[in-house]
């Protein structure tokens, strides 16, 4: 199948070598408007040839966007303007509604799949790209019904060659739940290596670092480029995010400064529980042959 | 030579495992006040011995003590009543200040070396214990005036023989540094584990917990039995530390809840040194052949 993934970052070549590993895709085009890039996914093997945009997304089956969501808003409704009708466009960003309400009213709104693998890391470009980088991870579709079933089905054949699994959701669900569960992690590292950076000099930060400080601080080390849109498409629930992060850690703080141990071993033990939900099984996990778990189908 | 451990959780059953490999220790004996604790030591070899407190820190050349600082704030004086005056005795405690004030005035303080290897995990109990959880970490020891030359020399030779540098502090330095870059990660990460499980359901947070949300909130999984004395004990400092790090979390969000997106900018690309900090080489770490990194020596 003729796919075309524009932007060959850690996410677009991630993708890449995973769908050519396993067939899914036989011919790669990619889009990349950063030279340095473009170069190195060719030397890399991650695309089998780079063409502008206009020539890429015409008579190719699969379009996928993986750039950051500020382009991709840019980017997304000259695709469906320039795809032919049998064209399925998907996309990789952290957020959806933003993205879902710019092209609502699109004549071909029904070719597009908003899609959001939750997967990554902190590194960035093709070099960073990874084999098995979505495997046992979950995608989030997003609004399927406003997508034609066709376009559906093919989108969820792609995630499923990659290993994942696939939750149904709306944009406004999905934003939502990505706000606590990946936006504000990456607001409370950065906000942490500032603090930390504040307060102690790069010598010693180097020198005592331990894997508690390193694995707490990671997402801190993400491109702005990625996630400065991120968090401006979805303002409103980050900061309603960052207001009960915060309004915890104030508790956290009080509880300590006005010596009430009891309430702070409360906290500690309520924490910990997080270990029993990210350690164990889901209780109500299900997966079909397809290994698609309907989880949120409306 | 003969070594003592106090306490055979994580840190002590690691450190049994370390010590014996070296051939640094030839006998080990292990104090364990939780007998299920005893017998899985004894049975993963851990330990050739358990023995009680007073029979166990008698005739042995080495006292590590490795338990809950408020427990150790207890056995730390009653040992250092009953050793010999050529028995050597550290810790492994996270805060140092409460610690060294309790026995300062001992007749035995020389005896003692205060020190704080800055390794761990999430884990705990002999089970948990890992070969190799010291390598390339740092040991701060702290106060060395206070300890006679000998017993910082076999100290030293010990954490050596674990792969370990060796930074010296005094134990206020140690506290709010430690404050900063190990306790304030484990508040952070508690509390997060908490705002999330208010906001999003158990099932959700299961499914879409990336490698992002699992690593940033991984310090949450640790026990309250060894962090709640830590808080106590590093009150102030890491009361500041969380009065720092709300100040740049509350920046953060009111530069996303004022759309000042130039300022939201700065932040990220600040928080990214982190990165500089974390992956660089120390610019000034010169390791001498004894592997000692005399750093903050007064």
């Amino acid at each position: 199948m003729n796919t075309t993934i524009i932007g060959l970052g850690l996410i677009g070549g991630s993708l890449a070598k995973d769908l050519r590993k396993s067939h899914f895709a036989t011919h790669i085009t990619g889009v990349e408007n950063n030279p340095e890039h473009a170069k190195q996914a060719l030397e890399l093997g991650l695309v089998d040839r780079i063409e502008p945009l206009e020539k890429a997304v015409k008579n190719t089956d699969l379009v996928i966007i993986a750039i950051p969501v500020d382009k991709e808003v840019e980017i997304l409704p000259k695709v469906l303007d320039l795809i032919s009708h049998n064209t399925t466009v998907t996309d990789m960003g952290s957020t959806k509604r933003v993205i879902t309400e710019t092209v609502k009213n699109h004549e071909k709104r029904k070719n597009f799949v908003a899609a959001h693998p939750m997967s990554g890391t902190e590194n960035s470009g093709p070099t960073a790209a990874l084999e098995d980088l979505f495997r046992d991870r979950i995608t989030i579709l997003c609004d399927q019904e406003d997508s034609g079933p066709q376009h559906v089905a093919l989108v969820e054949k792609m995630f499923q060659s990659l290993g994942m699994d696939i939750a149904y959701m709306t944009s406004d669900e999905q934003d939502h739940s990505t706000a606590f569960i990946s936006h504000l992690p990456h607001a409370a590292a950065y906000a942490l290596a500032n603090a930390v950076q504040d307060k102690e000099d790069r010598k010693i930060i180097f020198d005592l670092a331990g894997g508690g400080f390193r694995s707490t601080v990671r997402l801190a080390k993400s491109s702005g480029t990625m996630w400065h849109p991120i968090f401006q498409q979805n303002r409103n629930y980050v900061v309603e995010s960052l207001d009960v992060y915060i309004k915890h850690l104030q508790e956290f703080r009080d509880c300590m400064f006005n010596k009430e141990d009891e309430r702070l071993m409360e906290l500690i033990v309520n924490a910990n529980k997080i270990r029993t939900i990210l350690d164990g099984e889901s209780p109500n996990l299900v997966k079909n042959e397809e290994k698609i778990v309907k989880l949120y189908t409306k």
